[in-house]
């Protein structure tokens, strides 16, 4: 086997790596499923998810910070104030990795039944999937068509 | 505000918290990043990542369990026998998910340099991202195009 070449080059810059340590838990992720799906709410973020309360409220303080959600203050009548949590840009990017990330899930961990959730094209009720294109507007079947290359931030490691 | 839609549905056999439960952690996504740039075994991975030992072990052992790499015997000439590992059909299948990460990673993560990585299509050299379309072939812009309904294995909560 031949050295791979990906060896002669730093991952310290790595956006892969660094988009993990804001999304890598398994819970920050079910947070940013429930407001994609229009809850917006601690509590009812919590009763739906089982996610324990001091570790929801952790995960939403850190998406918060690093701007995928703002915090906005709601008043029910004869309530005090509360907050909701809606998708920033940066948050609403995130969205062909969760249609990707349900994707993998229902081909490989759906129940025979099939995936409790679909995604609908608004415009013609077709269901939404994720493609792989080039910026020549080709198709891109899978791995097998893409070169990993250097990016233009690609550092050479010192031999 | 209405009710969200979403608080009448079960979310016990999501799909997606399914794949996170696999993948939920900053380490295991990486660890399939350096197979994907066809780094395959134990010490390159560990050298390049500087992901604790056991932690590395760990993650190689959970993803083969998974099914999402095969461990394969080599041998250099006067060593003892060792593994490499290589991405399974539903390995793979998570190459999207991988794509969009870099793409997420790159617009809100990069140095000013850009990213370390970039993918080309093999037959062209364009660069290679993720699009949303539907099965009646539109493209989809993004989440405001796309409704959220209830899939084939949705189960309706009891209230």
């Amino acid at each position: 086997m031949t050295r791979p070449e990906a060896l002669d080059w730093s991952i310290d810059n790595c956006t892969i790596q660094r988009a993990l340590a804001v999304l890598g838990d398994r819970w920050s992720f079910v947070v940013l499923r429930e407001v994609f799906n229009g809850v917006r709410r601690f509590e009812d973020m919590r009763t739906r998810t089982a996610i324990p309360r001091q570790v929801l409220a952790d995960r939403l303080v850190m998406l918060v910070d690093e701007g995928l959600l703002r915090r906005e203050p709601y008043r029910e009548v004869g309530q005090r104030e509360r907050h909701e949590y809606r998708l920033s840009q940066k948050g609403l990017d995130l969205y062909p990795v969760l249609v990707a990330l349900n994707e993998w899930g229902t081909a490989y961990y759906a129940d025979s039944s099939g995936s409790p959730l679909a995604f609908e094209h608004r415009d013609c009720g077709g269901a939404v999937h994720v493609t792989l294109g080039c910026t020549s507007g080709h198709e891109v079947a899978g791995p097998r068509d893409v070169v990993p290359r250097p990016g233009p931030g690609a550092r050479r490691l010192a031999v």
